[in-house]
């Protein structure tokens, strides 16, 4: 149950460390030093003071925050060492199923990272696929250390902004979620399709996962977006159209085998919180797709 | 090596034998009846009459022939009892290296078969992927007799067609190539897109293949075509252009994870025997293609 | 200033005839039949009770009925000698300023179709281009005679609706507008295109005319569709796209003359109560189109 | 009648300045220079031997060589006081046929250009449209003096290496052709689109013209380029296919108005030795086009 920012404006010191305390990995004294900027007018203006109340720290507390996180696929993720909000946010991403192997890998770069940085690697795995983290590593690797400072200081304000649109609600969300959609159209009939079932697929080093399903309505559009409410992760992805159904059961003769069966349109998502939209223009023999608004 | 049809027409009867009794499997009266029809002008003609003679033969002797083939993935391919043309060519296929399970599902469509017709499924391996094999059982245990029998005639004609282009050369070989090729359009620059690497799948309903590769010259074409001078199988095919690669190396900036990476486009090829030209038009935003010419 | 429908409903026969009696031409007893059917739930239930006393009327009524109506860009346009609503109507299509030329092909247009049913042409011209009227003499010339009443009688409705829909308001108007809008997406930078100008024309036999002039928005739309609100004219229509200063805006390197400079679309509108959207997807190096949704 | 490169390797001075001296305007000297040269191996080489015969001549020498040359569309073109080649040049492009409005213009221009530069106003005009030659004017105008001596050579070049490749012939050849094509790709039908009537249009800013028409055969091609063996003159064009006729004859049903009925592409030419391959890809309800190769 989110508390509202009215709540908090009100709240005693206690209460709202108490609220807002767990939102920092183990550092209590943010919420604290935030408290003193009350009221807030919305609650994206809160998560701007806590991260001021980061950002205006001493560097030696700066690092300390940062080293108070856990590894990522760490052995805190094996052992339930960690702050239950990371605990979610990496299970998300099937972080604590890792193969040996995979494991493996990943302590490889942690360690790599640790002894060139002095604190663990970062990055607010909500808005990654799990190939987008594995290839963020090298060139993070490359930065310099006030870079990488920086770098990591921003994982943290996109980790947190997600906890406290979580945690509290009220005026001025901040923006968290992204947006995918698609539409069809169908250039056969000069219509857009109705019935075409869709798969979204993310594309992974290691394979492919549905992770959405929809079919189109009369506008051609589905319902719903296929993703919305939540940031997109970084990474790839395919949309497969069933379009030869859809054009059988419309009386269109096509070869036993269709040279345009299921549509795919692989694609990729580099914005979390961007808005992508796939449009498939298409007809038994051609298909086309763009970046649409 | 290839004998001439000059000589073929030259030939005494027991040579003309010995050289083409082998394509019809276990039936060198095939080459005996088209013997009387010397002088041929070209070689699809003496394709043609040793079809007809099969045609003219009485219904017994027409089953009795089709009677003399293998099952296809059947145990004779297990045990080594195949005329050698059928040999190599369910090779081609992967059919005797089935698992066991597959193995299963052949020998129960092909036992169905046979109990309906009463003469083994015939189809020609050379034109079809595995899938499309597997495929084309329902519709065909769904014939009726007499159109099932010219069916099992027609895939004769298709086999014997390729063997005989292959032992014979001349004047008028009979057409058994079809054409697969490409040709990358950038239209963010205005010009093909040269020294894109482009990978060809086979897509089948357990994985799929890589079968062919390329990289696009400076027209955007491919030097030779992608498949040419044999049958195109009838199935499913991914065309994967590398993209993202060529837009870097041109220093046109990009998101991290771009949004056309890898451009893919599936596709089904119907005709074995058939031109098809699958270009693709693209920017770092958009694809498009289209069964050209 | 339109009545209400509820005033209509409960005003007096002579009131409610004395409003709607000019409607239909010429032909009180429209509105004096409609007066019976009260009252009415919607503005196009109104309209089709209106209708139904017209079909209802034995054929002699219908016929003196459609008799009633002028010719269409006749004498009684250049004398004067028409229903109010006519004259409006037949001058927003400039049938009241023709050339001598054109008057002669419509005199006998109009001749050939008096003398083949017995009443005068009758076509909506509000829904219409004047190619569009000129090219339906011929095929209307060619029906029989039923088929040509009832179609005299479906025109009827159109206009009676039109003129309905602006004489009364009230819920439930019947749907006498279409809409025409367009869209530009840019694939060169992946965004929707801001700041382009379009012109729309109309394009007749005799020379092009421009009717909409607009700029797309920071979504690539126009603020407002280019047509709405009124029926679409059945025509042949270009929609110009000023991509140059688009691009040379952006600092995109173009060729002095560029290969897309103005992108044309030609297009049909054949439902002038229809949706037609019409984007256009393009980079300095490709365009396309499509009928969207 | 060409002269061969081998007669004038082997000719005299004399027969050599008789058979050259004309393509540069009343400078025979050029020929003079170049006929120590010999011998050429190919036409291009005899070419580039004179341009640098005028590059290597003292300032001077060229300043009066480019006066030698007449205004564009002057008094010279009316009085018929010119070279016999630039007679016919500037005809090609109409400029001994303006309006007397259009010969203010040009008079206008070519005075403040004299005025500016010290010598006549220079341009190619076969490489270029009407419009595209005033359009060239302001440009240039804004040059210096260096930068507009060069230009004016330039042109020169393209001039004579236009008679050049008329009065010679040999290995070798200048290349001073253009080329420009078009296709036509169904996607309702999955072929090429065969009987299209296409239009070519130049257009220009007081109209179009229609320099070209064709058929499309078999393969979606015209049998001949519509534009070849000569420069393309720089400008606007737009290619007009009649489509609506193709797809009624196929037996589609459109609306009487057809979405798509005459497909409109409006490019530009900008490189009068360029290839310009210019598709279209289109269903009833749909086109594409981009710069093809």
């Amino acid at each position: 149950m989110p508390v509202s920012l009215d709540t908090l404006n009100s709240a005693s010191r206690e209460e709202f460390v108490a609220a807002l305390g767990g939102l920092f990995e183990h550092s209590p004294w943010v919420a604290e030093a935030a408290f003193g900027k009350r009221p807030f007018a919305t609650v994206a203006a809160l998560h701007e003071a806590m991260i001021q109340a980061v950002l205006d720290s001493p560097r030696e507390t700066r690092i300390a925050f940062l080293k108070a996180h856990p590894d990522l696929a760490g052995k805190a993720a094996r052992a339930g060492d960690m702050a239950p909000a990371s605990v979610s946010e990496q299970a998300g991403l099937g972080l604590d199923r890792l193969s040996d192997e995979e494991y493996e890998t990943f302590q490889r770069l942690n360690a790599a990272y640790l002894t060139r940085f002095g604190f663990p690697f970062i990055v607010c795995v909500r808005r990654q696929t799990r190939d987008a983290v594995l290839a963020s590593y090298e060139p993070r690797l490359a930065n310099d250390e006030a870079s990488e400072l920086a770098r990591a200081l921003d994982e943290i304000a996109h980790i947190t902004r997600l906890r406290l649109a979580e945690a509290v609600e009220g005026p001025g969300m901040p923006a968290v979620a992204g947006h995918l959609s698609t539409h069809v159209l169908d250039t056969y009939h000069g219509e857009p399709a109705a019935g075409i079932r869709i798969e979204l697929f993310e594309v992974g080093s290691s394979g492919r996962a549905r992770i959405a399903e929809a079919v189109t309505n009369k506008d051609g559009r589905t319902d719903a977006p296929l993703i919305h409410g939540k940031p997109l992760r970084r990474g790839r992805y395919e949309l497969v159209f069933h379009t030869e159904a859809y054009f059988r059961r419309r009386g269109v003769t096509l070869p036993e085998i269709p040279f345009i069966g299921d549509a795919v349109i692989r694609f990729g998502i580099d914005q979390p919180e961007g808005r992508y939209h796939v449009p498939l223009v298409m007809t038994p023999w051609s298909t086309a797709t763009y970046r649409g608004s």
